[in-house]
């Protein structure tokens, strides 16, 4: 029996109880106590009339999460507590045994309205968990895994378990590294992705495999990002793209369906990598409300706003977004608007209010009387309505709108919240340029398949070529992402030639991998979905750490355990390892 | 359809089939293909009657391992294969594709009776796994990690993941450190058992949880160890060992049922520590067959024999097994056995048969001929049996006639290896004295509770009080270790105090951990379950690599990757860290 399940028609049995001491009141005449566990809270009391004298007098003594055990009488209750499912029944304590006293807690555990700051909470985790939040997030976390591996199994799916202890991947990330003791100067790494194991499972004849895998990657880290996450890994071979959808949209819509009763109804919507861009300036569009990016360049070149034309003239582009009703925001909260868009160096939106007498707006007397309703076309304008628009380089500029729709979409209460919109985004770039190296990249790594169709451009115009990349995308989050691999050496060898790696580095990098595709690999293609993110998005939560139960912080501490923390000399001496003075300078 | 669907009820039916070229035969009129996937190997024929001519000559160039798709017609063999279920029909080839041609492999893929090096197994392991024996491995390994987590799901048990990156925990074993770049001087630890995270859920209030969960150790590798392996790793709250028991047998019987066919009746044997050692010899005992050990002490000092009163007057004990039919044995074989005993330091065993006239062998003729019978008694022995006798140490002593017992039992095929005899072993001692450095420690960790009915002994004889500690043991191998732990902070502070751990040194040890305990502790127990080791018994191996994708060598080695290996230097002075010129010499 659980402090959660006891109701009106339990009255008159006796119950073991046990749990935390949540509240306790002495009312003089009587103790009362809230006992708590994970299921639930039952009011215990402790009247003299009824307990023994020892109990009694020892229930005077409970304090905040002692952790208790009560035998007694279960009985309705005089006032009973409408707001919690055992509120009609209390039990008349016949027996107390005290199982562990408690320190004074750092924070209230009872009161869950207190803000009480992230340090603390994490550093204090296990407290945190009793206040309420954590545990039903790290149940439905064990629920959507344990749907996830059903689905999987069902589909012929093999789990299986690729190394904690393994060999740097080429996913571009930072690994974490283990120095070895047996072999001194040599390292393993932490896998930032079974990427290369799960591909060579497919080349050894494991035709479906998948795994709930944690992936470590040493990066700075942003509010969404944690030092190790879990990723929902599959790989299949024989198979292609039409084939892995179905089963990933069945993974995810039961996932829905059985975490939060929410249907997704498949086939999910596609889009290429090329209209996500031009119509939200992102690869990971929140379908959840309308507000689409429109191209205004051809228009804005026949102003005579020098802001508009001068861009165009240096090769860039005008475009906006048509916030409907906005009209009745004031300049100062449009402006408001300016600082976000000024992150990606624009130095203003320019906007236009359509009005009952007309566009209004600085903008709007730099456009044509003859015009105007061009504009108003284009952006399906109707009275009261607002444009935001932004002239630049084009990459930056959507971004910017990209960012500047997110923002509007939330300000205005233009999402749904209950509305869930998966999207597969499919036909990704094969290479992108880092400006910064000067030198052609992979999109994700140099095993992911050229698009069929564009083979023939791979050296002539490789930024052109499509990859048979794909990712989904929930409500403008990116969870998953994957590809059909190479299976063809000769194509493999295409790649590594645009991408500019001589054969001596492949074989430094990746050597041992690209000798196991020389041995006969089938076709196959997979995917990556991120757990936690998942798990985020079925709890509407933006903050990862609520979905992870010993998170590390911002700096990558855990301030519960203290890890990193400083070791032994001699475990430094085994493995053969200094540490060097620091040449960055201490803080 | 996969190449082990085909059966003759397919006759007539077209079909595309994708898989590797197992083996090709050109007859001269006709091409053979063998072609294989993970489920099983169909007959191709490529017939220059029916094939194209162009699908006839590419079958000519088809080499081993090509990974191929075929299109063609179902029809009945001429000559049917009995030995495979496909045997009985094979595929007229119509269309030929080669998905990918393969280098000529280091060993022969579809000869499985040819015995290749595990070396090189490890380092192709891919192609290792196209020869039959590690895919299947994978597949029970994969349905008893289904049913274990389904099994614990049921009995409303939450999965939850703890850190990768964590703090050393007091296992007692060598920890895998990782420099931390944020905080140089700082490093994580690769937990070797997720033991303080699991306890502090339970200290959060979630009171059932599991975990299939890797665990890192560094340790010096025997044959069937891993620097990884995986532990189905469980706590709950507010039990005692009499409803975590049930959970376990059901949860161990249910993997053997459905990945074995084989029925575990619940409950299972116990039996205390103390008497397993007696039995035995160990606290891991195979019960799958008698040959108990017996204490002859007490006759042994009443013989002549030096080397039994010798032994006895110098503290020593004198035990032995019977060897029912070992009579047999010539004097040479059973010297065969000197051997094994001698490891521990014993110079011989002695020996005495049971013949038809009387007792027989060199320490025979020591025992005055009215203690005879009592000899033959003791050890049950009848015509035809052989004692085998040691006298000495008895910790060593027993440790000695393990290992002979065991030996016994393979040579003699005394052991039924359809039989599964899986054992409860309980009130593990809770400490034991270190003799190297002088001082007492934990049997398994400072946190299992010591018995209660031996609280009083705590201070007085440490080494007699029985732990909470048990062990589940299934034919002789240790499948499972835990126990209660304590919940009492003053319990706690005498367990440290009697390990001679100054608050200081606890504090450095695991602070966070027992500053967590004080805030409210519940009583808690809990057990983790080796995986490898599991699967390794259900599939009847001896090496814990044949049920690993990717295991290391015994040298930690993962002889496919490299790892470890060596990393840029670059990623050194990131962390911060320098190779310390070897000083115990390069070899």
């Amino acid at each position: 029996m659980t402090c959660g399940d006891l109701r009106p028609t339990h009255v008159g049995k006796k119950v073991v109880l046990s749990g935390w001491v949540h509240r306790s009141r002495n009312l003089g005449a009587m103790v009362f106590v809230d006992l708590r566990d994970r299921y639930g809270i039952t009011q215990i009391i402790f009247d003299p009339n009824i307990s023994p004298e020892a109990v009694y007098e020892a229930s005077k003594e409970l304090k905040h999460e002692y952790v208790i055990r009560i035998e007694g009488e279960i009985v309705m209750r005089k006032s009973p507590n409408h707001k919690i499912p055992t509120g009609l029944i209390e039990v008349q304590a016949h027996d107390l045994s005290v199982l562990s006293e408690a320190n004074v807690p750092p924070f209230a555990i009872a009161d869950d309205t207190i803000d009480v700051h992230e340090d603390l909470r994490l550093r204090y985790r296990y407290l945190d968990m009793r206040r309420g939040e954590i545990l039903p997030n790290l149940v439905m976390r064990h629920k959507a895994m344990q749907v996830v591996r059903h689905a999987l199994t069902e589909d012929g799916f093999i789990e299986v378990s690729t190394p904690v202890l393994s060999k740097s991947t080429p996913e571009g990330s930072r690994d974490y590294l283990v120095p070895s003791r047996v072999h001194p100067e040599k390292f393993y790494a932490l896998p930032q992705s079974p990427q290369m194991f799960k591909q060579i499972l497919m080349v050894g004849g494991l035709d479906k495999y998948f795994q709930i895998a944690a992936c470590c990657r040493d990066e700075d880290l942003r509010a969404d990002r944690q030092p190790e996450h879990h990723q929902i890994d599959m790989e299949m071979s024989f198979a292609t793209q039409e084939e892995l959808f179905p089963i990933i949209e069945n993974l995810v819509g039961r996932v829905f369906h059985e975490c939060k009763g929410v249907e997704l109804a498949p086939p999910f919507r596609r889009m290429t990598h090329r209209e996500a861009m031009e119509r939200y300036g992102t690869d990971k569009p929140d379908l959840r409300f309308e507000m689409e990016i429109v191209d205004a360049t051809d228009l804005a070149e026949k102003t005579s706003s020098a802001l508009f034309t001068e861009s165009i003239s240096s090769g860039g582009v005008v475009r906006g977004l048509n916030l409907k009703g906005g009209a009745r925001l004031s300049r100062k909260e449009i402006e408001s608007y300016q600082q976000l868009v000024s992150q990606f160096g624009f130095k203003g939106i320019a906007w236009i209010k359509s009005q009952e007498d007309g566009l209004q707006g600085a903008i709007a007397k730099f456009i044509e009387e003859e015009e105007r309703q061009k504009w108003i076309d284009r952006f399906e304008m109707e009275i009261g309505d607002c444009l935001m628009i932004i002239a630049g380089e084009k990459k930056r500029l959507l971004q910017a709108l990209d960012q500047l729709r997110r923002r509007l979409g939330k300000d205005f209460d233009l999402i749904d919240s209950s509305r869930y919109e998966p999207l597969w985004v499919v036909d990704f770039p094969l290479f992108m340029w880092n400006e910064e190296e000067d030198r052609m990249e992979s999109e994700t790594h140099p095993f992911t398949s050229p698009h069929p169709d564009d083979l023939e451009l791979l050296e002539k115009d490789p930024l052109a070529v499509r990859s048979m990349g794909y990712d989904l995308v929930v409500n403008g989050y990116e969870i998953g992402s994957g590809s059909q691999r190479i299976h063809d050496r000769e194509v493999q060898k295409r790649v590594f030639s645009v991408l500019g790696l001589e054969d001596e580095e492949v074989r430094d990098r990746f050597g041992f991998f690209v000798e196991a595709l020389g041995f006969g690999t089938p076709p196959h293609l997979g995917i990556g979905l991120g757990l936690d993110r998942l798990i985020m998005i079925l709890i509407g939560s933006e903050n990862i750490k609520d979905v992870i139960a010993f998170p590390k912080n911002h700096w990558a501490q855990d301030l519960m355990t203290g890890a990193p923390s400083e070791v032994y000399e001699e475990q430094l001496q085994e493995l053969a390892i200094k540490i060097e003075q620091s040449v960055v300078g201490q803080n």
